[in-house]
């Protein structure tokens, strides 16, 4: 299985409803450093697995959003606990949208899986994988 | 699949007997940074994998007679080789006895899989991985 | 120059006023990986420039009230820019006030510098540095 | 499953010929920061997956030809678009030699997958997981 | 002394002339992960050192000739050894040139110090710091 | 200001006597990882600070008695409390013996200061820095 991975990251604001959060129960905030691998199990004619560029455009494009953003006070989020995992299936559900599209170029018909991670800190980190 | 992974350290000598170890067969010692990742197949109903609070705790109970410890000495590991994998079953051991007891708290009960990764230096790790 | 580093984090919340600031502006959040060095012009009596222990014990009651905290909301900050910049001053004068009220114990009568370093991702970090 | 990772790199020029690789269509370079991971399912005789001396050996056997060369330069990249995943996959083939030929010693004998990761900036890195 | 630092990167393909730098004689290339860091006294009014934004702007202006390029093909390097501690000077003269013409924006004309640095892999860098 | 900084680690086993040492007073050990710069003012006449290969040579001498070492059991360093901070400053001397020497080459008749840091986790660092 072939694999490729881009960078980004996002720093927003938001509160964890629920006492299992603790003090997370306040508004707070977080930057998270993205990380989003694609895979495929053989490569593309291109001898790729997809486009770096257009793979950077499109986390860009799926974290826009949440950049720079208040997670309470956006229509999507009402009634949810946006956890740090909770925003990794967050992130995977759009860029699996952008694959299933195209709209990550040649290559991303190919695509059998992402993974999304989000670093919270340098001492905890979340994920999800799924299919495409 | 969705994943939550905390770090924590421990500091601690030991010698590794054995032709294969080479310069480690004499007594020396390690820092490893320990990330141990927790997995379930859905969320819990606080949309979590686990609590990361008490996932730092148990991870610090497990790691504790380890820490400033000359494993050598230690009666638990008396003619074995501590290398770094051996630790790593070692450490998911203790994390695996915590999630069936319930210490990890809400959640803990749907973990299907815990890895366990040391680094040892910037050039080396290991890690174990195994089903709940 | 001798100098002693620990790393701790905090995760906020606040917003820029200012239109320098673009889209940090509005409420958003960060984690910031926090790095104090104390630095000696020669070692202690004991060989140390401080007791690592009491410098992380330190570290973290300086950010106690920023943690998981609303900057916006707190009185301390009313009509300030909580920039990454201020926020590294800011810590700065904590810790300074630990080290001449001999809260980080023995050799911290002979500090002679502290350095904050707040990193705010994996692209950007800001520091203060000056003489106690 | 067990798991040894480790690490060496490689720096080299090469040009990407293909539209979808734009600015990387004329002659640039790379560094290279490679991991590899070598996998058991239960360790040898010795507590080890592998020897991660010899580990680190074959791993600097198998870059060798590729370090401060120009690829484009190479008869056995005539033709070919040396991306980061085909990279990986061709490295991975030199290790999974090493490891059937008992170049990596004890061990080597049960191990059931190579995974290797080529780094080449803070932002982006590819990988290739095969069984042996 | 209050400091901002910004990263980017470049990757490149180049020869060093010159029997001291033995491998790297021949053509090939690396990734420079490059931090530039900026130092002020004292804060600007807006509470900044210097606009974040306009400095990585500046830097990606800075390096835009570097990224994707062969050197030696580059008429600004001929008879030059472009080693690590090179370009982080002549990066450094960039950047210098962008803070005294007020690219940098609001806090720029006080800048004092620029630093750069240029980590060619995880186990070397090189970098240059002047006065503005 | 130039300065070329390389990377190496050790593992060794120590004691630390005395209370301010607290669980550190037993028998364990330590990874530390390296990292060495050299500073000039102004680059040799082969356009660097020191010749990269050469430094990294000289860095393994210097770490090569503590490499594998339980140092409680070595004579240089009876009486001593072998902390992070004297360790920085042991492997300076060493180091600036070298240099001196002229073991590190051309250039190294222009160094100006040497700065060793040792990285003791993720969480602590400690370093020395001194004029040659």
């Amino acid at each position: 299985m072939f694999a490729v991975e881009v960078r980004d990251h996002i720093m927003l604001a938001h509160s964890l409803p629920g006492e299992v959060f603790g003090p997370a129960q306040g508004l707070h905030g977080a930057t998270y450093v993205v990380d989003v691998a694609f895979f495929r199990e053989t490569l593309s004619d291109d001898g790729i697995v997809v486009d770096i560029g257009r793979a950077h455009d499109a986390l860009k494009a799926a974290l826009k959003p949440l950049n720079y953003a208040n997670l309470d006070a956006l229509p999507q989020f009402q009634g949810v606990a946006t956890t740090t995992e909770f925003l990794c299936k967050h992130i995977f559900d759009r860029l699996a949208d952008a694959a299933r599209s195209g709209a990550l170029g040649p290559g991303s018909e190919g695509l059998q899986k992402i993974r999304v991670v989000l670093g919270e800190s340098h001492l905890a980190r979340a994920w999800y994988e799924g299919a495409l």
